[in-house]
């Protein structure tokens, strides 16, 4: 037995501990690493160990899909340029194998960290609570502990309309599986993964199709970038927005039958159900911790230590659903590893800025507090970018957000060209309390697709009178 | 004629103004454009008014080439992906002909910006000094100004064993005029210009070697990064460092002869020379206006106000042979313009971080303070990085500078994907005094090639032991 593997031999059947954390995903793992590093003896509990969200049906083999498909986009468009016009010869088995090779990998790499930690500490069993601070695990050991860290992820909701459908209904955690490309596909729901997906489906030949309840595309609450996605991304994708769906076997097909906004029926190969995902805490037995939770089963947690309410019960990563992105999983594992070990010594830890990137081509980024009323707004078009137009990709809009006082930045809509690197300079900024006009003194190379924000900063600066202005060149260069 | 359009009709013998600027490129349009804001009368003397170096024969028309050849490259890099095993068919004429199109363009709209001038501002003709505030013209007219701005731009440097060769010799003022794409070509000088040009040719199927003087790739001084600079282009490129050259006449070729290092001989269609720029000065009779210059005959110069000496000039853009980019340009320009129209209250403005890019695939970045034997380093590499894998574009390496008391960022060299936008990050952060420890605490979203700076981020924090080391997880998240 490798060191540190989770043993399923026996055990006392009742054991003590600082720390329990139940889940060895991302959150979890941290949880785990940080309060053992802050002194505290750890157990760390999971039925699987089978490596992370993240690893397995997440991050990486969504944007391995997403490589393959931006590729073949990169055959397509090669003719722009004057490189032939050619027809990309797309090898579904050998996209999937290449993808699977690599998110292998991935996996593998996250084993290995479990494999690092000291023997004793995983656990491999389901447990459930029967007290704020004990637990009973699946072979009847009971676990007794100071503070507990719930880290146990979230899982795709599938809604029931579908359940008759059996195998031909795919979620994240089915999808990268497929042998080879299906023929067609309905991807079910325009948030950022459908329109991930579904836009790497359809750039690999698939016959492609999004259905969203909703008239709300990727979660977008502004209304202008939210139209530039619809259009960008429609050019290439059928979206039906406003729809309900009914779906029916049709042989070894999907019969898919829409109508609200747009009616119509439709044979798929396969349907994607990219619809959310819900936090797995229902076999927690959580009543029995008398902690509060809200409609959807979630327990109510200070945002700032992840504590759930008075009790030594955090709560860290998807399972808590908000922020399902891998940074702030890990970040809240930190925290509630960190509070877990000094319970009752629980302190607020200061979140960064929020972002979540969308994958597309181009890409979305949605940074810093939701939009509100109140704020500035600084609007900038990528169609006429200088560097956009060199690279023949000139298209998207962002919007950037600032406080009426003094113009200092508090948010912003990214859809462009590069938005996925730009978010990080524009969260860096947010954090640093930097204004429109202070960004303005920073250098911004040319060509780049970063000089693309200076007219929504200017725009920002013009609307609080910024004595920036007075330092900087307001015409653009040429061609940017 | 157009309102503001430069005239060659009659004019007065004599001319004055407040602030004359000679030379109507980046930094000669800004300079007018600032010293005219804050309200001088001024001149702008131009014998072309033809554009600026970026538009015509810098930045766009070499970006434009370079959009074309990686274009052609991700034709060949399907297969990595799945998507077919594809040589790329490049249409020499076309690839050159949409090049034109677009810079076209981006000239175009750079003579707008002249035509925005008021009328009587733009005037056609040379100008030389014959005095430290008075101009002769090449028609006669003398001009007479209160202050002075230099923003004669500069021209590539050919060595004149390269003369005898005519029209074999290219540069990058007569490279983009190919009607189409050479056989094979020559390229002389492994800077930046050289080889994000020979890049290109060699990815659009010209036979392309590199020959360079001295051992240094890019003009880098970090030896780590330089290899890895040399290895990574080296897969697709021949180059030749640490030769001397010997040109003859082939029928319509050219015979190249290098030895040193290594030798060899070898024809070729066309050579281009991208060995430099030199500024353009020698026409301006400097002499008569008595300021110093140094062995280049280049006027000294204070980096903060741009005044040459004491006297009323002042010195902006290429002209003054150092930070040759578009943004240092513009920025010089403001400076120069500012002060020009304020003499003889000038006053230093503060220089942003110095960034220097490479567009290269993958690009160069060299940021901030040039390194130094004081300064903790932190390295990573991107060989292994989560993203760059998963887009099959792991290679590279980063190197960041900080001093020794608490980490803060003072410079970075940077090799691998993306460093275009990640520049930006790390000049930001040197403008704002940010540690490699306060960088830790900032958002990295996942996955990205961001995340692939940490490992260097926490070396450097070990090194000062930084307290924030203490508040982030060290475990990359799994697949970065």
């Amino acid at each position: 037995m490798t060191a540190g593997r989770p043993s399923d031999g026996t055990r006392p059947s009742g054991m003590r501990c600082d720390v329990a954390v139940i889940g060895a995903g991302t959150a979890g793992l941290v949880a785990e690493r940080t309060a053992r590093k802050a002194g505290a003896q750890t157990l760390l509990i999971d039925d699987g160990f089978a490596g992370t969200t993240c690893a397995t049906v997440g991050c990486m083999p969504s944007k391995l899909l997403i490589a393959a498909a931006n590729a073949a986009k990169s055959v397509r468009k090669a003719a722009t340029f004057g490189i032939g016009a050619l027809e990309p010869a797309i090898d579904g088995h050998a996209v999937m194998a290449r993808l699977r090779e690599e998110r292998d990998g991935f996996v593998a790499a996250t084993l290995r960290s479990i494999d690092e930690i000291p023997t004793g500490i995983c656990v491999r069993q389901r447990a459930r609570f029967t007290g704020r601070t004990t637990l009973a695990l699946g072979d009847g050991t009971t676990v007794s502990a100071k503070a507990i860290v719930i880290a146990t992820g979230a899982r795709p909701s599938v809604p029931k309309v579908f359940e008759p459908l059996g195998d031909l209904v795919l979620t994240n955690e089915s999808v990268f599986e497929l042998p080879s490309l299906p023929e067609s596909i309905a991807v079910v729901g325009a948030g950022p993964l459908g329109l991930e997906l579904a836009q790497a489906f359809v750039r690999l030949d698939v016959d492609t199709e999004v259905f969203e309840q909703s008239d709300h595309v990727a979660s977008l609450r502004d209304p202008d970038v939210a139209k530039e996605v619809k259009r960008v991304i429609g050019e290439e994708l059928i979206m039906h927005f406003g729809v309900k769906l009914k779906a029916t076997h049709d042989g070894d097909l999907v019969r898919l039958a829409w109508s609200g906004a747009s009616s119509g029926e439709k044979s798929f190969a396969r349907l994607l159900v990219a619809a959310g995902r819900s936090p797995e805490l229902h076999d927690l037995n959580l009543v029995a911790t008398g902690i509060g939770v809200d409609d959807r089963g979630i327990p109510t947690v200070d945002e700032a230590t992840l504590q759930c309410g008075d009790a030594p019960i955090f709560l860290a990563g998807d399972a808590d659903g908000t922020r399902p992105v891998l940074h702030e999983a890990s970040f809240e594992g930190f925290i509630a590893g960190r509070n877990a070990a000094a319970y009752p010594d629980v302190r607020p830890i200061k979140r960064a800025a929020p972002i979540s990137i969308m994958f597309t081509d181009p890409p979305l980024a949605v940074v810093g507090a939701p939009r509100s009323d109140e704020a500035l707004t600084g609007l900038a078009s990528y169609a006429d970018q200088g560097r956009a137009k060199v690279d023949a990709c000139n298209a998207g809009l962002v919007r950037i957000y600032a406080d009426r006082d003094c113009g200092r930045l508090t948010g912003a809509t990214l859809f462009g060209p590069a938005m996925d690197h730009i978010a990080h300079l524009i969260a860096w900024s947010i954090e640093r309390g930097e204004t429109a006009g202070s960004l303005l003194t920073m250098p911004f190379y040319h060509p780049t697709f970063e000089e693309g924000l200076k007219p929504a900063l200017r725009q920002i600066c013009k609307a609080v009178n910024a004595s920036e202005l007075d330092h900087v060149d307001e015409a653009a260069p040429p061609g940017a």
